[in-house]
């Protein structure tokens, strides 16, 4: 048993060190022709190491050309860089959309979401961080959330923490964009973490969390506080806004409305509203502009909008919730058209989590084991779609690795100043505009990093998913949902792996037949942890103290 | 206890009451306006019994017309009903085709069946029956597996059975077609069960299962067999066929090639280029044409065909058929197209049951719970598509359910023959071309029934799913898979229903807010087992008495 054991450890050595000699990674006389070192195939393309701050990428230099090109005839055209719009779905399942293989099968058609894919660039394989703030600040810092230390939601007035990073948003406003924030910001309620003092020249929406002013006062949902007057009014004088609020860069925020039950139902389509109108003006300026549009559906509470109440097959109100999103996504992407803008509008349209489970049956779809919360693919993997007719080829699909964070990086390509990324703090997005907009372009990571309350999870290295840590979502029967805190964590010591090409649903590890993977993860798993050593962890800003 | 029992009897014997008196079920003097009868929310819409021999079928009286206005319009331009072709992968999952939400995400592209899904209409809710030849009768037959007989796939020579039923291609015959049959066959190996002894002028294909001259004799998949020269030699002598064979209506079959490794690795292209030879033969003909293509691929095993070992992203052999199966589908209609017939030929892309995942991890992918040889979603839901340039209107998506047995009357709708469908046995299957060929068509039934093995195993209705019996498959974790006779059958004696437009993964049965399903279900299931006075089930054709 120990001299197998040794030979184990020689072997995985012998594989390290031919791996490390790998001809596309070592120094060689005659390297490989690059074609065939950028060859989708190949497990180890180039990378190029700008600097120790910065997430190394795949180099892909005729993707690069190619999008520059494209870039500058745009700039010739319109005059000015390229708009950026997110549509940020909040905790939307990775299967809602009938494009990822849902819509008319779970009770809601999503026939505009499926148009703007065939429009654009349908992305299979995109990750945000395992619950909501993390990822809204991961998109705006560019950085997972052990570097930006938003760990969890900040809940009922606790402090954000988004005033602690660099956000898109601020540096896009020194490139010269103007920068409108709408819908759900939760990254922070008090002054200095407001959305109008992090980079946005205007906000409308609310601070915190969908459900905060409607689901401890409905009797069904929290019939121990709702039914008591007592415990009712304590928690009402708790600090935090319970208003739909609106401002301008600097200024102060001031109620609008209030978001109890008809408020939060209905506030998806001020928020349209108001970036229809947002989009309408930018048209004739003669500065770009970024929209961060952030939608309060299909979070919980899903009361549905005036006139959405049982429109979708399903009847359930997650699924009317989504009926109305597509008709928002439809609206905005017709505006565009209509404003001429479509052409220069860079869109990302995603979910800030995995599907969310735990207020079932009134929840998301995803195929994947686990939900919210998770580091298992239910809790991270969200449906991603990139649209910019004429730049994005249509009907494109990839399964190339995206990581929400590198949306920071793209959008300051798109807007021609990766100069603006921050030096003094580790970024770990990637430039992905070569990916979106070379008509065959492949992503520029094959690496993606899942962190969780300061642990160390996961790695997905191309169609490898590695777990150190997992959430331990019961016995996994299928009776067992459980996303968000209902499992305890454990300790994956051994290597615990999954093929998502052949296993996407993460039933068998599968890592007896696939021992070549360890010499590989030890190394791709050591470079991450190398880059906290210049530049350490953040503690969690967000905590009970 | 008791006394609660009693009122939940009264309270169903009440809703059984308003429901048999709903205004859309009895004859009233002032009926609802059939608009509101026919819209898609209506659980009860009006239903044509044509007679005790024919399943009943919605009424849908307008999209019935514009479907034979177009029907009309195409015989003045062709001067022949249309040619109707059906592609038939063999143990391909739900997930697999991208447009269903697999493809780049489980490593398989398919471009070619995601085009043909958006050039038609792509059915989310098909339904086999739990396995091979079962589901091949019920097509060709009409008649669930309870009917015909053929309970599960005859092996190593057994008889099959088809020739006690009337095939559609008979019918077809009669009507005027050139009949086809291309690919696997496996409705039985005795010459009163072969192709060209059931309707078909010609056959091209294999009489058996893919696997039958392979796996037994693969040291990896059976060392037992292949490395045992006594076993081996008494299986060789079974009297079963092991050879690709042709042969024309009535005639012997002769021997092609034999399926050992090579063979099998390349009868899929093969079988492609016999039906595209066929489909060019066809163009100037003034006769139209029924080509019944069935593939090997991808049931194991998947030797890859030339040039197509690693072809895949996954680069697994499963995967890599799938990429073969898109080609070939993709070059199909291609020649349809090129030969001028695209428009007035019917063309439907199914699976002939669930995902199968015993051999995993070179296996299929579906989101559901369950596989193959389940009556669970895994086992009998499988990915459909119907495309008629012109007729079928592009892009169209529907959740309207489906059984396979549909094929049947639909076909000889086609043909404009629904005269020739049998009145002396009970036919399962309903006429969709309507449901097909309208723009705005809906499905014409909206229950479908599941058997399995002489028992009954469940009913969809609507978005419900509720079971009689259910194969265990094992815990439920999430390691164990399972379906081909991998589990026991247990009796739901209580109602065990589920939503699956809420819960399209079947994990959580919902039935004590669900009451109101209880009598629904009652007369439905009533409904169809009177069916049975009339017209008894049948014993199992295939055993091993």
């Amino acid at each position: 048993m120990k001299k197998r054991n040794v030979g184990i450890l020689l072997l995985m050595a012998a594989i390290l060190l031919s791996w490390v000699l790998h001809p596309a990674m070592a120094t060689s006389a005659n390297p490989p022709p690059m074609a065939a070192l950028l060859h989708p195939d190949n497990p180890f393309p180039p990378i190029t190491r700008e600097r120790d701050s910065l997430q190394p990428y795949i180099t892909r230099p005729e993707q690069a050309k190619e999008t520059s090109d494209k870039l500058a005839a745009l700039e010739k055209k319109f005059g000015k860089k390229p708009n950026i719009i997110v549509l940020l779905v909040d905790d939307m399942g990775w299967g809602d959309p009938g494009c990822f293989g849902g819509g008319e099968a779970v009770g809601a058609p999503t026939p505009k979401i499926d148009k703007m894919a065939a429009e654009g660039l349908r992305l299979t394989s995109t990750y945000s961080q395992h619950t909501c703030t993390p990822t809204r600040a991961t998109m705006l810092s560019g950085r997972l959330n052990i570097r930006h230390g938003i760990y969890r939601p900040p809940m009922y007035g606790e402090r954000g923490g988004i005033a602690e990073e660099v956000t898109v948003a601020s540096l896009l406003k020194r490139a010269g964009y103007t920068t409108c924030a709408v819908g759900k910001w939760h990254l922070g309620e008090t002054k200095e973490n407001q959305p109008q003092n992090n980079g946005f020249d205007e906000f409308f929406g609310f601070l915190g969390v969908s459900n905060i002013y409607t689901e401890w006062r409905d009797p069904y949902f929290n019939p121990e506080i709702a039914n008591n007057p007592f415990f009712r009014g304590a928690i009402e004088k708790f600090p935090f806004s319970k208003h739909m609020v609106k401002g301008k860069r600097g200024g102060d925020l001031e109620n609008v409305k209030l978001l109890d039950i008809p408020g939060l139902a209905n506030c998806d389509i001020d928020f349209k509203n108001y970036s229809v109108e947002f989009i309408k003006q930018q048209a004739d300026s003669d500065k770009p502009f970024f929209l961060w549009h952030c939608f309060s559906k299909v979070h919980f509470d899903n009361y549905p909008a005036e006139g959405y109440a049982g429109r979708s097959p399903s009847k359930y109100p997650y699924k009317d919730g989504m009926v109305e999103v597509d008709d928002i996504v439809g609206e905005i992407l017709q505006t565009l058209k209509d404003t001429g803008q479509a052409e220069n509008t860079f869109v990302l349209f995603t979910s800030d989590n995995g599907v969310e489970e735990d207020t079932w049956p009134d929840a998301g779809y995803a195929p994947w084991r686990g939900s919210k919360g998770t580091s298992w693919e239910g809790g991270v993997r969200v449906s991603g779609i990139v649209w910019m007719p004429g730049s994005i080829k249509a009907g494109r699909v990839s399964d190339g690795l995206v990581d929400l964070a590198d949306f920071f990086n793209t959008s300051l390509a798109l807007a021609g100043r990766k100069d603006l990324i921050p030096r003094d703090r580790y970024i770990d997005g990637v430039d992905q505009s070569s990916f979106f907009l070379a008509d065959k372009g492949l992503s520029n990571r094959n690496i993606v990093y899942f962190w969780s309350d300061g642990r160390f999870h996961a790695i997905r290295w191309r169609e490898y998913k590695i777990y150190t840590h997992i959430v331990n979502i019961g016995n996994g029967s299928y009776s067992a949902m459980g996303g968000m805190n209902q499992g305890t964590v454990e300790t994956a010591d051994k290597a615990f792996a999954f093929n998502l090409y052949v296993d996407p649903r993460e039933r068998r590890p599968m890592v007896i037949r696939k021992t070549w993977l360890a010499p590989i993860m030890m190394k791709v798993r050591a470079e991450h942890m190398r880059t906290f050593q210049k530049y350490p962890a953040k503690k969690p800003v967000v905590n009970l103290e």
